[in-house]
């Protein structure tokens, strides 16, 4: 959907998962989550959740692109040539996040699934939004094409970041690296409705002017710059809060979780296997 | 051969490839192969069977590169020009994939061959075949330079995932991985010779057309999306499969096997060395 | 600030904190730093100075980009139209490294921060004045573009490599590698100054002449190979400098604290954990 | 100097090293050299001797550039314009690899001089080549432009294999893909010799031909074929050679061996140091 709600959507979508990362996360290292502890069985609980709600928000996504009043209903094409290319397109990206979403559910439920292919599925979700992206912004108006080509730079270092996931698992920098990313891509898609569709009768922007491309770009850094301190925000918050209610006993937990978590990790790089 | 033939042949020799991995390497994966298993046996010559069948699809591709009526019959130059070039590159396409072939049937049965270097001529056979693409479809009507150029994506993203490999040896996400980017080229070629070259009296397509390349952009995602599916089928029909036919005592058996490959891929990882 | 002293400040910045690099980090890799060398307690305080004057130096650049006479004295718009808007990207670039500052105060001072955060802060900085560059120099000689985008080279590989060290923190020869490219920067700037801005009533330099460039980019090179000699050389002297104070007894705590950096690095590799 | 001499030159110190290499790695991979080996000191002091001819090719390139007769004679302006920087070009890229060599003498023979930064230095020379041939070929004709940028593929993935190296030291692999790569390097500046200055009364190319363009794009393909094809025929001759002469004994040595090199691995990869 070309309009305000088109991009208020992914971005929520984006926003809300960044947003949980950066609290889950943080928690999982400072639980230094183990496969043997009192934790684990929430926290595989809380994996499949969050990755049934993601998938719930791409079904959101696709429906929406689909059956909006100006939207294809499904109708691919018409008197040979094609209906609604773009919300097909934005149609396909959700539908890989949803194909993502759902491997993470089967991957924590099934324990013949290899390690490390969700992560891997997420990476090509990220890389195929970026592909599509790139092949979509074509003739339109100068600060439309760079608005939108800024989003690649996020996505991209996304996909790579989670391919380094599959070898390199559960490591905090990594995941929170990625956080980051998700909340940028949230912000930035409500950044692109604001600038593309303005509310409330702002002026319009002068989608040819050298000077407002300058801008947008200083301004996607300093939406980075926002994702970060947000992601250090609840990552401080969940420290406070975990050293409140830390009960003595903890630390060895966290000194045999930590073997564990090694273990792991061996075995993802080794052969991707997981037989717990 | 630039006709219908000409990339169906390819799109068949990769499809069944693709096919095959996705079946080989969930059963290798369940069965943990080891050096010493009961099993290993069987499957040093299913690897050394399924290399020398690349190496005839090669040869056989080549063949037909050259010895079509319209080919070059093995003539490079006449009277100072190049004779039917792009025969010629369709032919060092195959070449390399017929020299991986041979690399792959050595490094299983010589013992002094380092591991991992089948995977890296593999890799650089897939790196040729995208190089000589690139340079490949100039001067080509837009959608057919397009068409042509999405498979460079997952030319050169199976190239970069075969290089991991190198270091990464028996990974099961990397081989899956590998695995959907083979079946995708193969279903790909045979969408690129529907487009170029309609049958059974099917419409043209008009190769101007914008919307045409933003349908097909899609549609490559669509392929991928389908190839995905077929990799995560053939998995679960193996693990299904074996679940049926296990025998007690295979337990103890993976785990040992376990060790096994951790070692195989220390030396791999550290000298590329196999004294198997 | 389009003028000389522009470019002399964050290339006097960059210098002084590579020749202090090309010092400590040798120095470290001699005494083998380990948590518990009797020396432990002096790098930390090193490092903490260290980041400390690094963010000092962020915070003098970004207010002199803003309240120089020409400069946009923190205003960002006005009737409509966006005041200085080069100044505001330099003071963004600053802005990230005194960030990346702050990280490495807090990742020293606090142990539940991960080790590998400051790098990747570190490395989104570099990533992110490299960025802005890239979109900073449209609309320019050609001359400019290119002395400009040259930076790009050094800036870029410096966060590749940064990328790296959060996996394979105390490695040495990335350190060397870092250092050496931040001293290329360093010289870079400076270059650039006397090249846009000849003092001293030097010949101005032909913008569009191509034999300009030419050699503008051997420059480049000649600049780099600078920095390695200087980093051998404070190498060397750091290393005379030792063997001649050594003490007996440093060779154990030498093999000591190697095990110690292994284990450090495992636990940076696994989970970026940091629990001294 | 561009004429077949200047191309002839560099073809002919990569082709010897090329060549060498495709022997010297082959043999030490055999003899699984270790520090304590009785082999050892034979190899640090190949090892020399070849970094120390490296460097005297570099230092034959460097003079030749600067003084054959239509050279600069180390005159670098002359009344404010540049002279010869192509030859001044030639030079810096013979320079820097010198200085690998350099380095490389010095790792063999000073202890205190990290394991790495050899590989790292000599991936830099070769960055450094590509980068200076990458903006050395403008304003030329298509096919002069095309058949240099050629070399980029070679040199770039030279650069990318030695830093692998830095990390992945003594990897056999890596090992004989640099060598292959060296030898395309070599042979190639030979036929970039011969097609743009045709000896003995030979027909000139034409260079805005697309054909010969094509043509020369797939002949670069078949350079690598024929370097893949010389580096087996030497590994195996090695191999030959080595399994007649083999003394019992030889067998537990080896196993000896593979311990140290991974041992020398692991200090590699975890902090670069190097106390042998």
């Amino acid at each position: 959907m070309a309009n305000f709600k088109g991009h208020a959507l992914p971005g929520s979508f984006f926003l809300i998962v960044g947003l949980w990362w950066s609290v889950k996360y943080p928690l999982k290292y400072f639980h230094q989550k183990g496969k043997s502890s009192r934790l684990t069985h929430h926290y595989q609980r809380l994996e499949i959740t969050e990755a049934a709600i993601r998938t719930l928000f791409s079904v959101v996504g696709m429906l929406a692109e689909q059956f909006v009043p100006d939207g294809p209903h499904l109708h691919l094409s018409h008197e040979d040539h094609w209906v609604k290319l773009s919300n097909w397109q934005h149609s396909t990206m959700y539908l890989f996040f949803g194909v993502s979403g759902v491997v993470d559910v089967l991957t924590s439920l099934l324990t013949h699934i290899p390690l490390g292919l969700d992560r891997l599925v997420m990476a090509v979700a990220a890389a195929n939004e970026g592909f599509l992206l790139y092949h979509h912004v074509h003739h339109r108006p100068p600060l439309d094409q760079h608005i939108h080509s800024l989003l690649l730079c996020a996505v991209f270092a996304g996909a790579v970041s989670l391919t380094l996931e599959v070898i390199l698992r559960d490591n905090i920098v990594l995941e929170l690296f990625r956080t980051s990313l998700v909340i940028l891509q949230g912000t930035w898609f409500w950044q692109i409705g604001f600038v593309l569709f303005p509310l409330f009768g702002a002026p319009e922007w002068d989608q040819e002017d050298d000077a407002n491309i300058m801008f947008i770009t200083m301004c996607f850094c300093w939406h980075y710059l926002a994702a970060l301190c947000i992601v250090a925000v609840s990552y401080s918050l969940v420290y406070g809060f975990l050293t409140r209610v830390k009960r003595p006993g903890d630390r060895e937990i966290i000194g045999i979780q930590k073997l564990k978590s090694d273990h792991t990790y061996q075995k993802a790089l080794l052969s991707g296997s997981d037989e717990d």
